[in-house]
């Protein structure tokens, strides 16, 4: 975070790109003493490039607006309030290029799939810890040395507090101030969200997306699930103020939006119209299903956050949903890695692995989450509940796929021929992925899909077995040579073979050779 | 049909609940020259209910108004034209009861599933024959024929003409006057559209659905897939109107919509619009693709009519999209029963039958189509092509599916805990029905979900075992004794099991004994 100005003076004239900028006026300075934050805004501009952003309540005797430069420059602001047509304040900084690390906030792109806004392509390799925020310092460190250790980098957590008999031992704060036994949700309680504006901020030094669930239904006595709804009105446009400046923002309606019963479908939608006013950059926006799949075809629906067991078990389900709204989608809860006695909390490493290379298998992403509770601890002490340590082992086997998918071409993997080879994809011609998931195919014809294809025969290709479990690259010796079996099919010219280990979870690369 | 007026004088004065009326003026009696008959429109109204009905241009000195009433009684109508607000003609006539097997439009029931207006369920077995209502009258007659004999109580068809070599050759009629080389978009072929009412009707006393095809891209050189956006609008107002009354009618804007180039999503959004307008019994409406899935989350349209030639190959994947758009899904194309080197149309009856039973073990349903070219005819003389005769075979096994449906509850079945069972659908606590598809379990324990159940233990059930192959229903002798093993199953109190015999394409039904 980079304060820019405090007071209508400059304190630092310089930002770099995608920071989260901050301009800070003290009430008093203001001539108010409530901080009714919509009467007053900033104009950015750099050339033709203009936003206006709205202020928040900072702290209880200030305000805030926080800004993220989308380009280098010099960017003008001016501070408005709306008794006024004329700035109150102005001021001038220089954007320089991103800091190290920092390749902008993530967006869709090539339809399925998603990159950063610098263009690289940014992969989601995802897990799920919902109330990492709310613990004691030394777990909250712990997490994020854990995230630092492993292949994620994206995570979903809960802005409100997410409860369970430790939470209600260990939590210090609450995102609202209690007046006797009820919360007062006009009064914000300002050390919480400072906590998660340092968070959010480690998460982005980390390179991990902030997937910020804004509403869920783990709320017990603390009900924060049954707010009126101007409550939850005003609690979303808050977040969406403060939080849309940091780069690594992704915003989640909720998780499991239909158990929280008090809402309506249309309380949903509005909450996604609400964010989108707000966010003056247009961060990624979904909501997350228990059994019912949200609309996705909404316009404030940025992708698709699916919870579906069933998806990502077996062969050829997962590119199903891709095309029911033609947005990228990411099984975000699979059944998670762990020892708990609920049939969700049980899969093996093995198996969550295998449903990572399914989603990969059809054009989709998936998120992990990780129920295994140590002995002598209580089920709450998980990493999907508290964060801490990533005791499971999947995150290894999913390290090896994201790598073996960052060697590759620099773009999303699409399904080729998607109604008749349903574990194929790649890029036409270039490369391909095949994933056999519980099949041991055993010898195979060296081959791939015609489809949309016009290649020379006789184009040379290499092919490499993948061992998914012993996380092996195996070469297959020598070349392959490409011919036009027929209008479906190329196979090799001179009916060549790979002999795959007689074992499941193996994958196939087949590569073109420049 | 019924003539219930001609030129303002009541010719009938009964009609029967959902039957097509008619009422009917020449142009002379109303003193113009040419039938714009958006001019023109009937009120009929039966105490509260009231429609207003627009006219059509029903041939060339003849305009007319049709009707299906929805409720019996005495029914009022007036004509009106656009030139006063006085009624020119009106009358009334007496609604009686249905005609036999007429259960009236069907419509969505159950949120996935369909009935009738008489309450009765409809299960969608459809097929496709493109021309058929385009051929030589033995032809159609014999299509006529095959349909009676068939399972098939939905067919998809084409509204405008569906070409191959075969059709050029004996298409005698088009829906639009030929102005030298050019068709003239303006005017209607009556003998055409007389034709296709005829054909509909008699599809309605076979209990068949017409589900009419809009548009198509298989034009060719007749080019009606490339007609300029006015001359489509009209078409498909002029479509509307004259056969909406047909209470057997169900609207498709397209076959394949996504091959007609020249189209925009924008264009099938407005095709719709114009139906929902123009349809005052909002009759289904769908729209098929070829690759992309349309946008089913479409107010107008009622259920997902979907090609994907993967969706019902293998377990589990049916549901994916039921669950996509809370909609009835009807897998209209699967790929074809036939004999054709293309790989779409060289299914055996044994995988089609498979396909039926996948869709509905996902609580769906499924589409036939039949590509069996015989011996020394043409590719194009196939049942999906021009009708005929049904060479396949899968209409038998899909026959025996359609009785087993029948004789089970009078409702659409639904997945059992769908995450997790992939392969029961039915009514919790009374009716189970299994599909294992290709594999052969052998022995299995007696057991069924317990997802949304609280069953007495000890409550008595029976069992089939179905053999989908030799449709065969194999009693399990004697009585299983429910008992909740877990959270998630009940089995048998005895721990019974139940044995299969070993070959695929087995189902099992569990029933309870009242």
């Amino acid at each position: 975070m980079k304060l820019l100005a405090n007071n209508g003076k400059m304190i630092n004239d310089t930002a770099s790109l995608w920071q989260c900028c901050e301009i800070v006026f003290d009430l008093l300075s203001l001539g108010i003493t409530s901080p009714d934050s919509n009467e007053f805004w900033c104009i950015f501009s750099l050339g033709d490039n203009m936003k206006k952003v709205p202020a928040f309540a900072r702290d209880k005797d200030k305000i805030a607006v926080r800004f993220m430069p989308q380009s280098s420059g010099e960017w003008q602001w001016s501070f408005y309030s709306a008794d006024s047509d004329n700035a109150k304040f102005s001021g001038s900084f220089k954007c320089t290029g991103p800091e190290h690390g920092n390749h902008g906030p993530v967006s869709v792109h090539d339809k399925y799939h998603f990159a950063y806004a610098d263009g690289s392509i940014y992969r989601p390799f995802g897990t799920t810890s919902y109330g990492w925020i709310h613990q004691p310092e030394a777990i909250t460190r712990q997490t994020l040395q854990s995230l630092k250790d492993s292949p994620f980098n994206k995570i979903r957590m809960c802005v409100l507090p997410h409860y369970s008999k430790w939470s209600e031992e260990h939590t210090e704060f609450f995102p609202f101030i209690k007046q006797g036994d009820s919360w007062d949700y006009s009064s914000f309680d300002y050390r919480y969200f400072d906590r998660l504006d340092e968070l959010v901020l480690s998460l982005q030094k980390l390179g991990v997306e902030a997937d910020l669930i804004l509403f869920h239904p783990y709320s017990d006595k603390w009900a924060f699930d049954k707010m009126p709804a101007e409550a939850d009105d005003r609690y979303v446009e808050y977040v969406t103020r403060r939080y849309a400046a940091y780069s690594n923002v992704w915003w989640s309606l909720a998780n499991e939006y239909d158990l929280l019963k008090e809402k309506t479908l249309a309380d949903w939608d509005r909450f996604g119209i609400i964010i989108a006013a707000e966010d003056p950059y247009g961060h990624l926006c979904s909501n997350h299903n228990y059994i019912e799949f949200y609309d996705y075809s909404l316009e404030e629906m940025t992708h698709c956050c699916i919870q579906d067991g069933l998806a990502v078990s077996e062969n050829g389900r997962a590119v199903m949903l891709r095309n029911a709204w033609h947005k990228p989608v990411i099984y975000d809860e699979v059944c998670y890695e762990g020892n708990f006695d609920a049939r969700w909390g049980d899969l093996d490493d093995i198996e969550l692995t295998h449903r990572f290379w399914e989603g990969i298998a059809g054009g989709t992403y998936v998120g992990h989450g990780e129920v295994c509770a140590a002995k002598g601890h209580s089920d709450d002490e998980v990493w999907t509940g508290i964060g801490g340590k990533l005791r499971g082992s999947s995150k290894n086997r999913i390290a090896f796929l994201r790598e073996l998918l960052e060697a590759g071409p620099e773009c999303g993997l699409e399904p080729i021929d998607r109604w008749w080879y349903t574990n194929i994809v790649g890029v036409p011609g270039k490369y391909y992925l095949f994933y056999f998931g519980r099949t041991s195919p055993g010898e195979i014809p060296f081959h791939f899909p015609a489809r949309d294809l016009d290649l020379v025969d006789g184009t040379k290709f290499r092919a490499d077995i993948i061992d998914t479990l012993d996380m092996q690259i195996i070469p297959v010796p020598g070349e392959f040579s490409s011919c036009k079996r027929n209008n479906y099919e190329y196979g090799d010219e001179n009916g060549r073979t790979i002999s795959l280990p007689e074992k499941p979870y193996l994958a196939l690369r087949i590569e073109v050779i420049q």
